[in-house]
């Protein structure tokens, strides 16, 4: 499933609740309660106290802990969605669309520094915890790898990337940059992390972008002498 | 500080106290405990309902839950030197040693990834903490990284890998390929995840041993070139 895909999963049967203004408002007090606490810390009592709302005031717009965790966890995705992902559909297939989507995301991700990233922060909250809260934490991070994945296929399909390339292992290393970045601005505070992190993308797709140039002649040259050989 | 160093200084004052052998049985239980509920959820009180302990018999050991939280990550850290530095220190200084160390560590977050690993757990709890346990995490972190950048350092030494090498710049990346292995084998539970994050590992490997004998030969051309013109 696609980050979009699972956003609408995550979010269309709260949507069709009543008070959509107040619930925007709900929901980025919880995202701040999320951030700062934890999920596990984000509970309908602290979401009331923040509000200066009843207990079943915050319970007519979500029924329950684990729905107020999963809409803080939509609304969070939504807004990575409007500010990763959709500016960089907008920039040409390819090598460009990769590009813009790892930069927003390096972006976003120093603007989170100082109070942490959710998804991450979530992560290591949920890893051992089964239940609806880790299965959308889990829909949030394999959606947005596929957003990846599906940016690395179109570049090697515009020929801007090695065809062979495997796009799920540069997936998986991009990922690994935006880890380690967070763990070293945020834990260590290491001045030198967005430098790091930069520097260490721009290698991977430099590799991902001179393999073809290196080695086609030579796999060309041995599909023309195999075929040689059956003929 | 090496981790050698700040493990030194994490447990020596503890070392002096009385009954190592109910000492290493306690730390055990709380090692189990805090690898379960988090190091946050380590308490005086769960380690002494664990231990059929009296409270005031734990705190014969531990004289405060931020002592407790410290020698826990004392013992760990100790297991970790034991398991995955002390046999790679006695392999050849150098790239076989390196891999030792990356072969070790990898093998030790393998045998983790059911009930977590205790550093990448508490880095995500305690990033944002200020505090003793904190300051623990983040001398452990930091002298683990100063021990892998050593072991590049020697590599480039010994002629192993390329002597412009940022070794920093390695340690992060491969650091990186750590994290996201932990992330996506413990919360995505993806079966692919070792065998990517050896292949990201050894294309690192690959990348820095392979970098001398690609460019040498045109910086050098460059040198002459220049001395040639300064001349």
């Amino acid at each position: 499933m696609s980050l979009s895909e699972t956003l609408q999963a995550l979010t269309a049967p709260l949507r069709a609740r009543k008070g959509d203004l107040t619930r925007a408002a709900i929901l980025d007090a919880a995202l701040a309660i999320a951030r700062r606490e934890g999920l596990e810390g984000l509970t309908i009592g602290a979401l009331a106290d923040r509000m200066r709302m009843s207990k079943s005031g915050v319970f007519a717009h979500f029924g329950s802990r684990e729905e107020l965790q999963r809409a803080v966890l939509g609304h969070y995705a939504a807004r990575f969605v409007d500010t990763v992902l959709r500016p960089a559909v907008r920039r040409p297939r390819g090598l460009p669309r990769l590009q813009a989507l790892i930069d927003n995301w390096l972006k976003l991700l120093t603007e989170e520094i100082a109070q942490g990233c959710l998804m991450i922060g979530g992560a290591s909250e949920y890893d051992d915890r089964p239940g609806s809260t880790r299965d959308a934490l889990v829909g949030i991070i394999r959606g947005w790898t596929a957003e990846i994945v599906t940016a690395i296929r179109q570049a090697k399909d515009e020929g801007h990337l090695d065809p062979r390339l495997d796009e799920r292992q540069l997936a998986f290393e991009i990922y690994g940059l935006m880890l380690v970045y967070h763990q070293n601005a945020r834990l260590l505070h290491a001045n030198d992390s967005v430098r790091r992190a930069r520097a260490g993308l721009q290698r991977l797709l430099e590799a991902a972008r001179a393999a073809p140039h290196a080695v086609p002649s030579v796999s060309r040259a041995r599909r023309v002498a195999a075929r040689g050989k059956s003929s």
